[in-house]
């Protein structure tokens, strides 16, 4: 499934942005096209966007069967997501679909629902300055990212984050008010990759700043899926001869689930 | 919370062993007690035990707040175990509660929420043997246990098995018919211990098995809790001086979430 | 450095070859050629060979600094590999080169070194079918790779394998008699990738295996160099104001190293 | 091996300290006697110590073989250090020995030799505070310390630190000068546990600290050997029939390594 374009998938609550005039004036198409249009540069990408006040949420079955890689920012209506919407989300994920998950949404029912943990932290809404140090400087979600860089002020997260042990730890930040995070971490779920990216309080200019931008786009890329298994569990006859066993022939042969 | 005794709850769906003469005959007082009734020769254990038609799944607030390590079978009933439950379960598990999840339990309701993935796989009601190696000789867990131990005759699982990577893979299962599976597995979510361990179909005398036992006791020593901290997302005040922000002490104090 | 051509170096001992006439009949320009050969036919690779007996093992600083991706294949002479092309090797996979660790080179000082642990294993030369289950049906090096493939005859190797748990577990290998092993592993060792593949005794004609071949094709892609970054311990100036502190002042400023 | 004494050797370089009279006047019998004398006074532990300027660097066989965890302390003479004696050091780690690596230990061979990578990271000796945060609230590692506790002043050491992922991530450091490090973290290798704790700096009186004292005491009691198994390679005959192979009849028997 490489080597064509990326159908990349930009979901955003989209509610701050009607409501908080601060919120307007920073994000006036909403977060969700913010990212999209930063996006929308990149060579190799398809972008479209939804979000929740949309039918379904905007994550039809249709939508989600022609979507790549998912982005998800929600934060105050997280229990306005649909638990249907949310199983077919997570079934595409566990397919093959990609899903980043940004800020907020380490609250997100689609991430609690993957991480099967609390995903609770500290948090601060103030004026600390956050600086990411990226400690995986192989990684493709850092590529053009340096030793670390700054964002010049942003809500603070802080551990413990109640996540399981990532596969791979991509940043953690320093915030000037003393705390650390884990702000960027990849797990590998079924057929799908995870990626949880901190940064991006809705108060904040954050998803215009261009190395915020560069590790989403690396992140879209570094998450499209390799492939699209649906879930089976099946009966499975043996492929080396068995034991005579008169008992086990006896036995019913009804299905076993 | 070491040094003290273990209250160690076995949980059974109960059901196989009422309606299937072949069941009943092996385990005439259910698969939990079966399994209670080895526990109870260990030292340093308190057991007890519950079901499914009890009332709340035998599986109230206060015996669950009282409970440090719960083990798990379920099979042909998963569906009945009511959500609330399943939720009240997951929160001791993320407080600090140790998790023994058996055989067909990988389907459990339970164990699919702490995983987050399908926890499908491969399976087959026959007559295979299975021989399972031991792959961590380090590890709590297999103490007792030599290189490998042998069951006779079970139900095969095969690989793939959809979970997320375990933090430690313990058992790899050989099955005559030509498959294998990662039979036993750790997982640490939140502040518990997890554990997947294979064997146990119901028809087959496989809880009566000596070193599938110790294998069992073995990991509820391990599964013990360490700490019991309930869940929380605190706001959180700076620890070292923040630049002045005219801004932020403008913005909303009220509440992040 | 993706999309360009992967520079391939396939290493071979190239001793049994010579010696041993079932080995030479199976394979008679040598292992790492039959190896080789199959790779030529993979679009985007460069393909290259070195061998034990040439000087400096054809593993000069100008050979390496121009690899993406070394395969390697040892066995009965890996003590006759000089520790310093050991460590220009090892210097090269964490600066970001990738590395293919193929069967008996399991005990290759190099493997060992990026290891930290024995890597010991069971093995047994006899006629054992093996059978290599796909656990990781997602990952690129699976591609093309369905549920398992099967090899006639093989070395049985049988766990417990001395390895560090693996960042991914790729095959879980069933064998005839009786054991099953970790075949296929990944690691990320600094800024490189590392992959082991359990197949290819020298009395088999186990690279001749088209989707043993697939296998190896598939990890040169997946191995190949994100970045190169020398290794570095930086004196490292504060991005922060520091309290004042005389004592410090006062301290050699000599380097700490 | 539970239950039982927990026999403890401190290792330390002991140069500074007869060198530098700031590191003297810290600690006049030496960093590993500040250690070893807070170890002394936890229940189940008994304290034994050795430095480099031993014969053997107090390493001998005999030591090594009645020693269940070892604490090294080491910086400007690593090199100094034989590679004998940390082959014997390694040799035990595998087969079930603890092993504390602390502070500049992170350069030691015996660090580096187990973790196969580079090991480095940035650093600074300045007036930095350090905060380590505990993002393992449930390990015993980090039993009796709280959220976090900090450190007046340290020598500050920085990411990315060339290590592999660990097992366990236990604490995360906060610097003033703008940094973060994984400053606590835990690796199992073959049988033995590994715990790295950043803290110690020389010229600090960090070692006197009684939340690093906690730390390294619970750390003794958490890498306690479970088992000691030597190191094999064995030719394991098949547990099941083989097809009958007269091929591999003929081929030699000799042994296979």
């Amino acid at each position: 499934m490489s080597n064509s374009t990326i159908q990349t998938l930009v979901w955003g609550e989209y509610r701050h942005e009607k409501k908080n005039p601060k919120v307007t004036a920073l994000y006036p198409d909403g977060m969700h096209e913010a990212i999209a249009a930063a996006l929308r540069k990149e060579p190799g990408l398809s972008i479209s966007t939804a979000w929740l006040d949309q039918p379904e949420h905007g994550l039809t079955e249709k939508v989600l069967a022609a979507t790549d890689v998912l982005i998800w920012w929600g934060h105050m209506s997280h229990d306005d997501v649909s638990d249907e919407v949310v199983a077919r989300v997570k079934t595409r994920v566990l397919e093959g679909m990609g899903l980043i998950v940004l800020h907020s949404g380490h609250y997100a029912k689609i991430f609690k629902s993957l991480m099967g943990t609390t995903c609770s932290l500290k948090w601060r809404e103030s004026s600390d300055k956050e600086r990411l140090w990226n400690v995986a400087p192989h990684h493709p979600i850092t590529a053009g990212i340096g030793d670390y860089f700054e964002i010049p002020a942003e809500e603070m997260y802080g551990e413990p984050f109640g996540i399981p042990t990532p596969d791979e730890l991509i940043f953690i930040s320093w915030f000037t008010g003393g705390e650390v995070f884990r702000s960027g971490a990849t797990w590998q779920r079924g057929n799908g990759r995870i990626f949880y990216f901190r940064p991006g309080h809705e108060t904040y200019p954050t998803y215009h700043h261009p190395q915020v931008q560069r590790v989403i786009a690396n992140a879209v890329h570094w998450a499209q899926p390799t492939v699209c298994i649906p879930d089976v569990c099946p009966n499975s006859p043996a492929l080396e001869p068995l034991p005579v066993d008169s008992e086990a022939a006896q036995r019913s042969t009804e299905g076993h689930r």
